[in-house]
């Protein structure tokens, strides 16, 4: 080893702002609350914690979408470079694919292929970050856009969604916190963490909010058509001739192959006025000179959504809406949690948790460090999501790790109970 | 259509530092000559502009690396999201097949895998860019680097390859451009666009220019071990010892499958100067929040190296010699078109244009327009490189077409040339 360098002044650094950025993200608090078991327990863990419910069998994919994945690759015909705003096949098949539940038709010219949902927000954030521009974002919400936000140096406001009302979008804080700087807000739905499903009047109410203030809505609905409660899910295109609206999708969750990294972005306006504010022009730019997905994976697509039986989906809604009944009915057993609201949709339920009943746990953050560290069961603290005294749970694994997550929160709780 | 909308007033806007970014692209090039092709020209299009020879059948991948994505696809054991920094086997394998070449072991934590290299040089120019650093890059180069530098406010200095001396890199001009905020130098070799392949004692010399300057190098290895000349693929990692190197590589060129989006991000550095400068730590902070390889892609990358026989290289590389032979002979029949220096590697091999044996074209980008536009033939004009009056030349189709291109840029000279 050449001892010299190690004295040397190297002119070497890195631009530390990834640091604070990709601190506060599901990953990087998972990370840390794996840091927390206890490798002496021998029982599983119980990963409550993060949305991949893939891999447990009862979730595993359709034989039809690996068929069409595994039929483009031996085609060869798809091994070279896709275009930058992805194959036209694919496009296509999106925008019929979602022109299905809109009351206009959407051409292959509104979509724009991705690298799954997180790919659709990097892009994203990333345009619409011009100088001193600011975007809302919900509370509690999925902190990926606060971080992509911070890397692209565009201003968040945080408005909040009501637990009281099923976590409806508090629309006057909107219009409190909108300027002329305000370039869009971004919704959920079905809702992260909340596993809420907005009804259609509010949906409505929404856009009109954000006509009124000549705003972009983002629609994050990578868990499109994932309900199971009295709420159908309503894409947000439907009131694209209010507003423009952007919806990001994909097949990570209705599919259950987050891994496969698909996804779209997709513009729902048929007003044209995203094109003519030139958005479209700089999407279009920044596609150009990033990585494209996975053109064999893009060239299934057509396969996987028309060949995929109606039977798949119903059947992963229906272990959904089961879960989420165990979930809600064995949070009644946890006196120091409480659930504003029975999910309708997505995999999470976002819970309060209250502290005065407990002794010895400082908060939500402390509240999961320990159930890690002494139960092997992981849940994410709401302050990872800009909620603190909350947690999210999520209840789409297998039944039998669900109940045995609940048996062991009841004993940690129990363990914790203050003596009254 | 609510005719309000058009007169309303939009709070929207892109940011429209991409446009200018992605305009020099090589994408951005090809479409533009895209563009002039005539449509009433019955014959094939000759695709000389880019570097992804998968559409011929001659150069279709193994089916040991088919098979291989196919087996992890269907285990269904890979559907799930991959941990930021890549899965583990995907991670040792690489650093297993990347040792074998070099004088020290790499640890699997010395891999990063990427979405291909374009991943690879967005995530590092973003890490690098740190207030009021620059960055070296060569002349001619590949303009990604440019436009991703510009999306990441990275200062860009650009150092000479020197035609006369097979594209050596000017080590004087890099040292005169370098200084207190250069962070690092990029090579790419085997060469993109020139087709050199670089020496031995020639790296040794950047590596040793590089740790005077105190700054990394990066070496971009896509076309890692495509060489046919003389010169065999030296990888920088071999001077890992005398200043930190980091390359970066992808199976898409060596393997022809550049749209199943698989590279990586490797640290040579036995030193640890990268960790103690905290470089390590960025890298890993972008890639929390950033979108990841496909995982059952990254699941086949051990039996896809594994299983890959010598025979499916070997013929590979003869097959490019060959074009590249035929490639350098053809030329000799065009007078206006010169070639500095015999390929030895990659794909390309980049050549000068005589502007004075023609008459009526303007300059490289004209005679390129005109010549997709009369012949059908597509070659990127050096000034998308960053360099004038030359032309970049892919030889990595199908022979056929080669030699039709050649009949065509032949008679499309005769046609233009100026009669003494």
């Amino acid at each position: 080893m050449d001892m010299e360098s190690d004295n040397k002044k190297w002119c070497l650094k890195g631009n530390k702002e990834f640091m604070a950025a990709s601190s506060i993200t599901v990953r990087g608090v998972l990370d840390m609350l794996r840091e927390k078991l206890n490798p002496e327990d021998s029982r599983p863990l119980i990963p409550l914690g993060h949305g991949d419910p893939s891999p447990f069998s009862c979730f595993r994919t359709t034989p039809f979408a690996e068929i069409a994945v595994s039929d483009a690759l031996y085609s060869g015909d798809f091994n070279g470079y896709s275009s930058s705003v992805g194959i036209l096949p694919a496009r296509r098949a999106i925008a019929k694919y979602l022109s299905s539940d809109l009351p206009y038709e959407l051409s292959p010219d509104d979509v724009f292929m991705t690298l799954g949902c997180t790919h659709a927000i990097e892009i994203l954030l990333a345009v619409l970050a011009s100088p001193n521009a600011n975007i809302l974002l919900p509370r509690p919400g999925f902190p990926l856009y606060e971080a992509r936000a911070a890397y692209s140096h565009l201003e968040v406001r945080h408005f909040d969604l009501i637990p009281e009302k099923d976590w409806e979008v508090n629309l006057d804080s909107v219009e409190t916190l909108a300027d002329e700087n305000t370039v869009a807000m971004v919704i959920i739905n079905p809702g992260n963490p909340c596993g809420n499903v907005f009804k259609y009047q509010h949906l409505q109410k929404v856009a009109e909010t954000a006509k009124k203030l000549g705003i972009l809505v983002i629609s994050d609905e990578v868990y499109g058509h994932l309900t199971f409660g009295s709420n159908p899910f309503v894409p947000m295109g439907v009131f694209g001739e209010i507003t423009p609206i952007i919806t990001i999708g994909s097949i990570s969750k209705r599919w259950i192959v987050p891994g496969w990294r698909l996804g779209w972005l997709v513009t729902n306006d048929p007003n044209g006025i995203l094109k003519k504010h030139e958005v479209v022009d700089c999407l279009k730019s920044l596609m150009n000179i990033s990585t494209d997905p996975v053109t064999f994976i893009q060239a299934a697509v057509p396969q996987i959504i028309e060949n995929t039986k109606e039977d798949f989906f119903s059947n992963i809604v229906d272990i959904l809406r089961e879960a989420a009944d165990i979930c809600y009915n064995r949070l009644k057993d946890i006196p120091c949690i409480s659930c504003p609201s029975k999910p309708e949709g997505s995999m999470f339920v976002m819970v309060k948790l209250n502290l005065d009943l407990l002794e010895g746990i400082k908060d939500d953050v402390d509240f999961c460090s320990k159930l890690a560290e002494e139960e092997s069961v992981m849940v994410l603290p709401g302050s990872t999501l800009g909620f603190k005294h909350y947690l999210r749970i999520t209840f789409a694994v297998d039944t039998s790790y669900l109940t045995d997550g609940f048996d062991r929160m009841k004993a940690f709780y129990q363990r914790h109970a203050k003596i009254q």
